[in-house]
């Protein structure tokens, strides 16, 4: 059975949302995690190597990255239809969207905080109006990544705006977008 | 049929290989990128909507980044035995691994490369030190990161040393393992 290392209000959230839409069967176990305010701390409870979260086991399977363990949940849970399987239409979006969101977005949203640029980031990842550029066409037609398809696609790229409001893009089309994915997580 | 937009001497490099190791019915259909160095220039052929590459179709389905291309199509090439399937034992070790490589080496090159340090960075993506740390773990008991079987994922994470020996980390077990997947790779 898998076991998903969890932690309230941190990274791990949409995961466990998603474990809990996809599936009984996927034990949350809770763990503590240093927190960038100075609380928290390592939980010795928790398998990561780095005592992050989420982190899942599965047997002799372990997986770590946010993007990896949706892909490996979505994929064990097919009739949740909460994604595309390999071989059906969109998959490619998907896995696309699935890793923009660490190639890309992560990276972007980081700097804008921490207030960071050099030439050889935005040669290597772009910038904020680009990732703006990129989710606007994703989400045309809609309503969507997947067009008429809600994934967990969404629920991974539209939540640093669901826990970071102010880091919304002031653009309907994204607003609208991560209030609709709200909504559809219940 | 796939379609693989590849400029040599890029990032798509990799995918370009893998792509021949899968299957000569992915057509791989060369492209010009904007250098670094200032040479080259977008090349209007190349569906990527920043121009950049790798970017994969396959009839009405368009991947971009290089850890979404390889999952995509090593589940299409199933008979290339590159990467465990979904199911198959080191399925979750080999999403890790791709996943890793965007959200954590990759930035990580990229600070040290562009000499930033920021404890936002060193929160998010930890450092270099922690990346060695990781990849020695996976590689004992090796010879690749999923033990036995060498995959993909040996692939996209070996390419940074691959391409920049100078960024290699000075550890016998990380250097003897980008040379065997250079081997590997033919």
């Amino acid at each position: 059975m898998p076991i998903l290392y969890h932690s309230p209000q941190s990274r791990s959230e949409t995961v466990a949302a998603l474990a809990r839409m996809l599936s009984d069967q996927i034990e949350i176990r809770e763990v503590t995690v240093s927190r960038q305010d100075g609380t928290g701390a390592p939980d010795p409870a928790n398998p990561h190597p780095e005592k992050k979260v989420p982190f899942l086991t599965d047997g002799a399977e372990s997986v770590r990255e946010r993007g990896a363990i949706i892909t490996y949940l979505t994929d064990l849970y097919p009739e949740a239809d909460l994604a595309p399987l390999p071989g059906e239409a969109g998959r490619g979006a998907y896995l696309s969207w699935l890793t923009y969101y660490h190639a890309v977005m992560e990276p972007i949203i980081i700097f804008d905080w921490a207030e960071l640029s050099h030439p050889i980031l935005h040669a290597t990842f772009r910038d904020r109006q680009t990732m703006i550029d990129r989710l606007c066409e994703g989400l045309e037609p809609g309503p969507w990544l997947l067009g008429e398809r809600f994934s967990a696609a969404d629920m991974l790229c539209a939540s640093p705006f669901h826990w970071f409001p102010e880091a919304t893009p002031d653009v309907p089309a994204i607003r609208d977008w991560v209030a609709r994915t709200t909504e559809r997580m219940g």
